[in-house]
């Protein structure tokens, strides 16, 4: 999407003898747009684990270029067995988000395939650079497409309302920042504006991390799309006073029977969405459904992060930057990043096939090939 | 209650040729304890507005001392007239909780019928101080007595656990540093553990604010009740885990058939306790029942404050302190400072006079006097 009325994806290909990356080290933002290069495993760990980048489809995208940087670190000797060891590192750089254990093990296994065939190492290199171009590319149709179901939605609100603005809540960033371009809860929203359609975005600002605050209101505002900033725990309110029309959000992960593990904060959004009859819809690529799985809260694990995001906060003063401690400092603090949504309080899922049911039938019947 | 040790009341009497008050200018907390003399009118009006003092209890009883410095300030010769217009400043420096309404009419009217009756002005502003006195006393007595009745729930969780930690979840502060002592919501948390039983409180931080982080974690650590700070985003899915056995929170303003004005956010924590079938209680002087109300979401105003509370947050650096920007320069925000937590939602109102159901026969029952 646009940034300073110029278009932008999230990931960059750099091209040269070998080729890297370029991602937008997300943790200056909005302050500071730094582009920063990523060519070796080490780096795309450290970038997902410090969370240089985050969003669960683009974290698997980097993940599988990370595949591929891992082709051209194992080395012919051991190549398996450091191939799959560097495959590993990058797996397990964040638990929760399957995006990422989805892209490394198709890469993965498209390599050692490969491997297994007597393909030689630098055409494997080629080809697995090709697989993780591959992931990247379907990412964006998928978000496109994710938006172009989306829309419909915003459409019918839209023409409910007989052309007033459509008021929709989202939780996080599940915007182009966290994708390859378009977002997932966002690419409905900027195809609904590109095309002319009247909408304002309340943005909850997501404690403790601020991925709200920092990236959806800064990607909303480079695109010119009118949004006002809440406190998290300001949706209730604004939901019981009639104006969200709608609330759309992203998933880390999605289990067959429709349970969507999301940021910490969005089971309370869609509490309050069910208690006041507004739709409550998550959007999300096919890739973020864990078909292994059923009971969201029982199954899907939850990362527990450092207690300094919930103590410290860091942003701009007059002349620099500043991280400044919010609490007492002896007092503790716990710091959950996901909570799993239950199927029941989900109106729908926006998927690149279009809309379904959180329900395990409606999900198959888009999804035939997990049946 | 106790700061390192000692014993503390949230407002202290100075005496003199004229009586002051000494506040603490919870602004400044948790990193800084500044108490701060208020001896007119003016400095009331400022305290209350900026929010160097907060808490429905509080900013009543400070109210009522406003009205004794009135009396000092209002002169002999329009006396009614000016005392009447002072009076009127202070009740309109914050709109939604009730007890300062409730406080300033009830000194106001005390005032103007000695008045009416030829009481010398002396005597007038003795009597006023006095009863200005009364309604910092008669709020302690009342949150002691709360709290007494509030103990009997933890006791009972805590029978039912066999002694293990009782966990409580809060939101806001209403604590002793928004009452004049023992605080609402916290007073019985305080006597369960002055009496031996293990608790443990989840304290919400309670953006854009953060009473929560700075006050109310405060406040525990310095009286060594264990606790922990999390995101308002958290509650939910600590419900979801079993890990919350109460909700225990304050009240701005109650309505006769129960609905419950307080920090915004505390309607999205009783949903999540409705979701979770966990106790969810609300703690309040009846001063805060405005019997004139019945339906909350309709009758009660709801304060809006400046948006750069949500955009700037202010906190401790190593060297001294700084007020950061957390969000693109020019992306607006909406700062609302309550919600409504309709009475199906609540498990029962504790008061000073007993427990009761949120529910008008419920409450005219324990306070006949209204019916």
């Amino acid at each position: 999407m646009k940034i300073n009325g110029q278009h932008h994806t999230s990931i960059k290909i750099k091209n040269g003898p070998l080729k890297s990356i370029r991602i937008i080290d997300q943790r200056l933002l909005p302050h500071k747009l730094v582009w920063e290069d990523l060519g070796f495993v080490f780096e795309v760990v450290e970038a997902i684990k410090d969370m240089h980048l985050r969003g669960a489809p683009l974290i698997g995208a980097v993940g599988a270029f990370g595949c591929y940087f891992a082709t051209l670190e194992a080395g012919e000797k051991e190549f398996e067995l450091k191939f799959n060891e560097l495959c590993s590192q990058i797996e397990k750089a964040r638990p929760t988000a399957v995006n990422l254990m989805w892209a490394v093990n198709t890469v993965r296994d498209f390599v050692l395939n490969l491997y297994q065939n007597n393909t030689q190492l630098k055409d494997i290199q080629r080809l697995a650079f090709q697989k993780a171009f591959e992931i990247y590319g379907n990412d964006i149709d998928q978000c496109r497409q994710i938006g172009k179901h989306g829309l419909k939605i915003i459409e019918e609100i839209a023409h409910k309302k007989n052309g007033e603005v459509v008021n929709i809540l989202t939780h996080c960033n599940a915007g182009w920042l966290a994708t390859c371009d378009y977002g997932t809860a966002t690419s409905a929203i900027y195809q609904a504006h590109d095309k002319g359609i009247k909408v304002h975005v309340w943005v909850d600002e997501t404690r403790p991390r601020n991925q709200g605050a920092k990236l959806t209101a800064w990607e909303l505002s480079e695109h010119g799309i009118a949004h006002t900033l809440i406190a998290d725990n300001t949706g209730g309110h604004l939901m019981q006073h009639g104006k969200v029309d709608v609330c759309l959000v992203g998933s880390d992960r999605t289990t067959r029977k429709g349970d969507v593990a999301n940021k910490i904060g969005t089971y309370l959004k869609a509490l309050a969405a069910f208690d006041n009859n507004i739709p409550f819809y998550v959007a999300l690529p096919s890739t973020t459904f864990d078909f292994n799985l059923r009971d969201g809260l029982s199954e899907i694990p939850i990362e527990i992060r450092s207690e300094n995001e919930v103590k410290y906060m860091d942003g701009k003063t007059k002349d620099g930057f500043a991280n400044v401690l919010i609490t007492p400092a002896q007092t503790p603090a716990a710091n959950y990043g996901f909570d799993v949504t239950p199927a029941r309080l989900i109106t729908g899922l926006i998927t690149e096939r279009g809309i379904c049911k959180a329900s395990e039938d409606s999900i198959l019947n888009l999804f035939p090939e997990y049946k």
